[in-house]
């Protein structure tokens, strides 16, 4: 059996003999099963790898315990994968992400367990919640500079794309503007890499590459180590909260079904007439080769939501340096508009979400089925359903959960107006063709089916 | 009317709606009062004061607002006392001291509302409480070196003793040891001040003046500005488990009751069976003319506690060099210990704290009536009654409450064994005579009666 | 014997062979000498002392080493008085004082040794070397704000005065404005444990403590350990240029003959045509007892330099506030005269200083007597002279080959116009009569005689 | 005319007249043009570019002026060439570069004058001079560990062979090892980068990337802006010297003739018999394709300079990770042999290095026709005859005055012994056709003619 034990770090350094029970197997096994795994997806930093079962299956002598010793509470690693290990001594990035894991689930264990925020409808709760895990994550940083860059996009890219990303993040680390990303490898890792050599030529010290991600993705898309900010959030719809009131601007790579539930999230949320003062940058982006891929995109969106959607994003294809330039010079008009509301620079307080996109949902073949897929109510709703379609294909693709309940019942069914349902099975399928669903070299199984 | 705001500065620069609103006073008139006077006890940073009425009276028409800005959440202040500003500006230090206070205030608000600690008689759950307040306020450092001394004492002590924790304060720091007393003018300002010179000669970076305080006793004792960590504690129990859980070594200055209080927690503490094993060193101290005063302080303890009793303490006269290389050497065994029982370096969680000395005490006519004054206990039984004989002196002659009870009901009537009686009225006697029951200039007045 | 080793610290931590070799007794008798004594007298810091013999006398086996070892050059001391030293360990402040010793004496040695300085007359050239001085010893700090002042005055000042030397110091110090003295005991000293205290309440981290100081008088004056930047200087005028070159504003408190030489030197060139436009504030104060002081030294300065001169400085009594938050007030007025000039912030590079106060003036029988002490020259010429009387006693009084001198050849005759000699005879008598002379408990017998 | 001002930064902010003076066309030209042309040079950055008259030839309006301002001397540039602006502003590490010029070349100005150096043959003070330029640069950081690689290699190197050179800096960089390169593209800036990301892994925040150049070779090789180290030592030599008196550690990058100068120079010097105890790893990599290459230069050193110079260096193919483990696990050697020396860890004085390779060698026609290139003679003499015709080699292709040489009288003339002439013609006749004299594209001219 190997053993290795981490040092403290973080504030999470010293704890409390409560705090230590709360994540033992003994004490509360669920608790200490999302440590366990999240801990064990961490170690996988910089995997290609977008599928839990590949990291958990071959692991399951794996486990982590927690020792107080004078200095602090050490992390006890139990049979580790050596995959972010050099020479015997894990990346430092990487044990920081191990407290990272270890701050977040306690807090989520003593204040928001799932099941408490499930049975809170109240929106003001679910954004204070989301708001007190960042700020207990230290992410809330109470600077002078809007900076905050959201990039999305595809785990699964290919090479241009990848560089093409590398490339934008160079540019926008050169104007000193940070990244914030899903974390996992692809469009979440590029952007990254490339700020990192940005800021290093220009000197910026203290580089932000946050990583945001939850436990039931987290497995799916490993954080790399240069994520510095690590924050584990209690489920998708806080992470997406979280995304969108920590951005100042938001980059959007091609992607698959990830990345259309966020840009549809997204773009739910800006129709809300409530929010049409809000000033937010969008670009969507990538290489000269992305042109069609952008367009059908944009059809889409056209065809479903209609113009005004279209205007709230701007594309931009092959000009990296374009993209850094328009983020750049909005970030003027977003903090005036802050300092007009009195709104936090740090967190969006202002902007309006529903509460379709803030309660959780829970893909399965039911839920999946009543969504109701119809043009004949607000676009907001209609744009919050849809991305609960993404949702759930994600779910189904890549998440324990979800690809558990599609080999036992078969793939979710998907019924609405038959217009709608012909678009969004011709996006589907571009995206299958291009790949984007999953890593190249495994053959794609869609896990749902289209009726009209 | 006069406001002046105040630019977020701490952990707590950044609240949620929730938060802001749990602070005003339409929410919740107690925690707000409770507030509002923290603010402006901790405005009367460096006054020679012992009463609070003398701060809360005249300030009759003082406010603080919490405004949300995009830069975090402001302080309005509206008819500050003038006392801590220069030219205009709040000092820095107690610009801080404001923040401590709402940081503590509602985090207490939010986990440990006072009733909800009183009707939980769990000790482990108490401790965890004292050591995440203190955490939260970032006073768990996590450092390697052992080095924080606990200083107790009168704040009203003559001119020689004042120069004497000076002095002490000085050599502390030329070794690196750090300070922590309980706020207030006297020997709770004096080492501090001492001990800066010190660290400034020695470029002692992070030198440490810890403050710890509870509402009860923050405007009698308001601290001084060089004061750079700031807790409010909850009740008097919480700040003395919380002096005693942080400290690496104790020295004790002449004093008055509130000293006594102190001196009698810890011996109580000490004499437990389980704690024998403990490491602490313990010192009273004072110049040479107060050679007589530690013989009857040693006197009082030596026959009401016993020799064992005696033993926990080293009595060093006029040698201010000598008390800091004492500590400074036992700083070695202190680490061992805590090495040896993996205890953590910053928190003495081995230290057994019976429930008699953490359940808070109330103090007043029916309480002060019903202590067990008989020597007919074990000793850590009597110490701990002892204790809140002094607890009870205390607030009867400078917290609001206890004068205000003193004033309907008169004196406390406190009986007992006719020799333990005799001793206590003679050692208080020998307090009043000293004047370290109240600040030179005003005539003392018991709150107590003795009985036999 | 008795050897410590102490770790480099500082600019200089690695030394070159060569350099090495220039340091040691075998290659510059002279310079090693030079580079001991300092030492010797850094190790007296704090010490309440004012004759080099009282140091150089029992330490006659006293000697200092370089020592190259792998993490950089170690100083070796031989036999060092115990003074500084903390449970054994040399108190870093001095520490570091030993490394600017060695660190300017080197750059001394191969730069600006004092016989290539006394032969080069060129003004600007010995400007650039004090600049270059200071540079080298990180000095000049290429800050945003403007806030050295030069505080000088006594070191033997009675209690009350150094009280209120302290107070000044905490007034300055709560404004975020720094302190520079001319090292030693007395005035020099209190200004910067009260800005210690000062700035620690304004959490100002980077408070300067800077003290200037020249191989003549390092011996006399030790500085004590709160100096956090010290320069040793090749010669008094040196010393004196760079103490109104980096002076933001000059603060003059009660003192003997070296303050008057100050006074002089700065009035001086105030007086100088070319400076009429620069900003300087300048303030003689004390406590209330003080007053029949400064107007001693008005009317001396008023008769013998005239109402202009008068007109240079203001005279505060007892008003420790007003001090600083003058000096505070204008400092707005020397930056915008910096401003507009383009001249540097941390270098008054366009105030001229004419050659009568650059070239040193090496005081003896001769040199004194040849001094022109009449009314019939310009001011500024007058004032020279007179400074150089000052510099003269202050030599006779406390420097060694000044004292030996003296002790060889009698008291230095000082002739002049009958009306000046009286002048000055008269404020020297109420120095010797107000114990300035001397530390108190030494009978100061005069190392001048005047003659009408 | 286009005209932008710098702010100062670093070590030389504030300048005296004097300094202004020097720099300043109307005082020296020829210091001026140096100082212009290293300014041209260094806003090149990261351009893939090998030929300083690309530089020159289009930018014969470009010039550079000081100005001084109240917060230091301002470095105006006229008509700057605008490839290392983002959006109008010069990249902070570009901008830096400027000033570490600046200082660079004003200390040279001053103390070492290239005529100076010359005419002092003095191997002691050549060693000091290097040491003290390093130092003044800060370069000298007298830091606990040991970790300075440098890398050489060629700029011309094509795509898997740069790929290589960022994955042996990610490994180097994972391990908190550091990077030192001559600047330019190629195999000195993929290190870096590399580096910077194995940094960023391991959280190192204080990663060095230190770049040695000098005035002949910096406007062929720009230092790219992730050099956050810049040194403009005064020539070829003192930049070798400074190489390997910092180094911890070496690996050699395939290349052309700047690399095989390098390598011999390492040979030569390591062959010396007062050498033969030192510790320093040198390593020889390339992806799998270039282990012909590294073949064939081992076979030409085995013949040339014996199997005693073969034994100095591993030859490591393909394997990334093992180059980093092996200089990585040698750390722990070199640190013994400083240790047991005494030498310095930031600068190994005891390395022996002889006249030949101090003194500046300028390559013309007849000092190239003048090398000694035979075998009858001490290894280490031919070793450093053949650095000599390398370094000639590189002059005549890349450099200003080489260049003009051999365009005015035709190619460098090379005799000696049949044998070795033909060993170097197919040393050199393998980098022409692998394209490692020039960068891609354009078409080698040798600028030397071998006669056997």
């Amino acid at each position: 059996m190997h053993k290795i034990q981490l040092n403290p770090v973080g504030v999470m350094s010293q704890l409390s003999q409560l705090e230590v029970n709360l994540l033992s197997e003994a004490t509360d096994r669920d608790l200490y099963r999302l440590f366990r795994n999240c801990c064990l997806a961490v170690l996988y930093s910089g995997a290609e790898i977008d599928n839990s079962d590949n990291i958990f299956a071959p692991h399951r002598d794996f486990a982590v315990n927690l020792i107080s010793r004078e200095r602090g509470v050490k992390v006890e690693l139990v049979n580790p994968p050596a995959l972010a290990f050099v020479d015997g001594v894990l990346i430092k990035g990487v044990h920081e992400h191990i407290f990272s894991v270890l701050r977040d689930l306690l807090h989520m264990g003593a204040k928001y367990s799932a099941e408490a925020l499930r049975v809170t409808p109240d929106s003001a709760y679910i954004t204070h919640s989301v708001f007190d895990i960042l700020r207990h994550a230290q992410t809330i940083k109470n600077t002078a500079e809007l900076n905050m860059v959201v990039c999305w996009g595809g785990h699964s890219i290919d090479t241009v794309e990848y560089k093409y990303t590398k490339e934008v993040g160079y540019q926008l680390g050169l104007r000193k503007l940070n990244i914030c990303t899903g974390c996992g490898p692809g469009a979440m890792k590029g952007p990254m890499k490339g700020a990192t050599i940005g800021h290093a030529k220009q000197r910026y010290e203290n580089g932000r590459y946050l990583g945001l991600t939850e436990p039931g993705i987290i497995a799916a898309e490993p954080p790399n180590a240069i994520v510095n900010e690590l924050v584990i959030m209690p489920d998708i719809e806080k992470r997406l909260e979280a995304f969108i009131r920590l951005s100042h601007g938001i980059v959007i790579f091609p992607g698959g079904a990830g990345t259309a539930e966020e840009l549809l999230y997204l773009i739910g949320i800006m129709l809300d007439e409530q929010n049409k003062e809000q000033v937010l940058p969008i670009i969507l982006t990538g290489p000269e080769h992305c042109k069609a891929y952008f367009e059908s995109i944009d059809y889409f969106i056209g065809e479903a939501l209609g113009p005004e959607a279209q205007k709230l994003y701007e594309i931009v294809v092959g000009r990296p340096e374009k993209v850094a330039q328009i983020i750049k010079q909005k970030q003027r008009l977003v903090k005036n508009y802050r300092k007009q509301t009195g709104d936090s620079y740090d967190f969006n307080w202002s902007l309006k979400i529903a509460a379709d996109f803030q309660i959780p949902f829970i893909p399965n073949h039911s839920s999946m089925a009543a969504l109701n897929l119809h043009f004949e109510q607000p676009k907001t709703e209609l744009a919050a359903a849809l991305r609960q379609v993404f949702s759930g294909i994600v779910a189904g693709n890549v998440k324990s959960e979800g690809v558990a309940l599609i080999k036992e019942h078969g793939p979710f069914q998907l019924t609405g107006d038959p217009k709608l349902m012909k678009l969004m099975d011709n996006l589907l399928e571009s995206f299958v063709e291009q790949q984007r669903m999953k890593l190249p070299g495994s053959k794609y199984i869609p896990c749902y089916q289209i009726t009209e």
